[in-house]
């Protein structure tokens, strides 16, 4: 670690890589691109591999500077972009991309009399009766975020009964891909109470009624008809929670099982 | 559409959001300033809600003129980061935040004779034996991922079986979620070629054996369990393909199905 205080410490990974935090070793613009080019030249030496600079916005002024340096963006959220120049001359750059992939889920609510619970969405120009669900927040498990669409949207609360299907495409919004999950969740309510900034309409509707309405996409038929027959089959796509046995981080594993009757 | 030379064009979306291209309305910084202010007046009458700036590396130096005029990071990729501003003060900003979900799937791929393709990798600190796998593409589905991965590690030709399992995990690398999906895949050669940069070892092991290995972390033993569960019950988690009602997009969906012997 060097003790200059004319180079930026960062923090070391066990990739031989460094990350600036600009935030926790802010300096002012005028004395940036000599502490860089110090920087650049101690870690060149040290043999270091990927060097990394979070720039928080505060720091914007950093930005051009460090393209300047031969450092490219890598990834970015609200407050603070990650940029990146790879050192090793003789060695492919092999760096991850960043996430690509959008998560939302719909969710499979059927009572006891055979109704599923449908929306109709503000803002989509269309007539349609759709699944309730939304995005997966950062952080949240799908079956947390398919209980947490239901309650916000309709009202109504759940719990899990199955995982049913993944709808998996690409080139979407920001040009990222996305994953669909659809749940199968229990009612422990029926009382409907919609959510009015974003719902227009909310029902339990008869499921034959589903089947055959002309406002009703065949896939969300498809994601319906998935959950009568794993019903009527006993399937059931599960899932059970562990911790990493390397990075010690809980996960959870869905997987699928039947129990014949 | 603005006709004034000192205005961004931008292009529209459907949203009321207008997003500008640096590299399609380069401009240089001395000017800059003047005709983003220009821009943001006409948006705000025009009653715009979100603008998005994609500044490239070569624009660099417009992210501190942004940052100062009230924009903020979105996301960023190798080239280009992506700034935005939400103009109307009387609605919260709704917009969605980025990918967050990496996304790789690794290979149970079991021959004639009840022998799993395993291997260990170089990078990695302790012995181990693990499924072949990696990291999808952008743009790739799960099934050509899973068989590019072990043609490029193993050299064994494959075709898909089954989806088995999905495990998934928070705050991993660059703070993402990630998803691991196993497929169960069919070899259609047998003849191993190892990758020399990033796999150390590679065989045919009994699966008896491997069940029982030392250097075996339990979660790939129970992939295997699984895969030998499905077998025997004759589970599948098979796809379709489609194209999006609404987006006219392709889409792969993945569920479960099961013939009863």
């Amino acid at each position: 670690m060097a003790s200059n205080k004319n180079i930026f410490k960062g923090v070391n990974d066990r990739f031989h890589g460094v990350t600036v935090d600009s935030e926790k070793e802010a300096c002012n613009t005028e004395e940036f691109p000599n502490k860089l080019n110090e920087s650049l030249t101690h870690w060149t030496n040290s043999k270091t591999r990927c060097v990394w600079f979070k720039v928080c916005t505060e720091q914007a002024e950093w930005v051009p500077i460090l393209v300047k340096n031969g450092f490219n963006f890598h990834h970015a959220k609200h407050g603070f972009v990650m940029m990146y120049k790879w050192l090793p001359s003789q060695e492919i750059c092999n760096l991850p991309t960043f996430a690509n992939t959008l998560v939302g889920v719909g969710a499979v609510v059927i009572n006891n009399n055979n109704e599923i619970l449908v929306v109709s969405e503000k803002f989509y120009d269309r007539p349609h009766w759709k699944l309730p669900g939304g995005y997966v927040e950062p952080g949240e498990n799908l079956i947390d975020a398919a209980i947490r669409e239901v309650q916000e949207e309709t009202g109504i609360d759940t719990e899990f009964i199955s995982l049913l299907t993944l709808r998996h495409g690409h080139f979407g919004l920001f040009d990222c891909s996305d994953m669909y999950f659809v749940l199968a969740l229990k009612p422990l309510t029926q009382n409907i109470v919609k959510c009015e900034r974003e719902i227009n309409f909310c029902e339990w509707m008869d499921i034959e009624k589903y089947l055959g309405h002309p406002h009703v996409h065949d896939l969300n038929r498809f994601f319906l008809k998935k959950y009568l027959e794993y019903r009527e089959k006993n399937i059931k796509i599960h899932c059970d929670h562990g911790i990493h046995a390397v990075v010690k981080k809980p996960y959870t594993v869905y997987h699928a099982i039947n129990h014949i009757h």
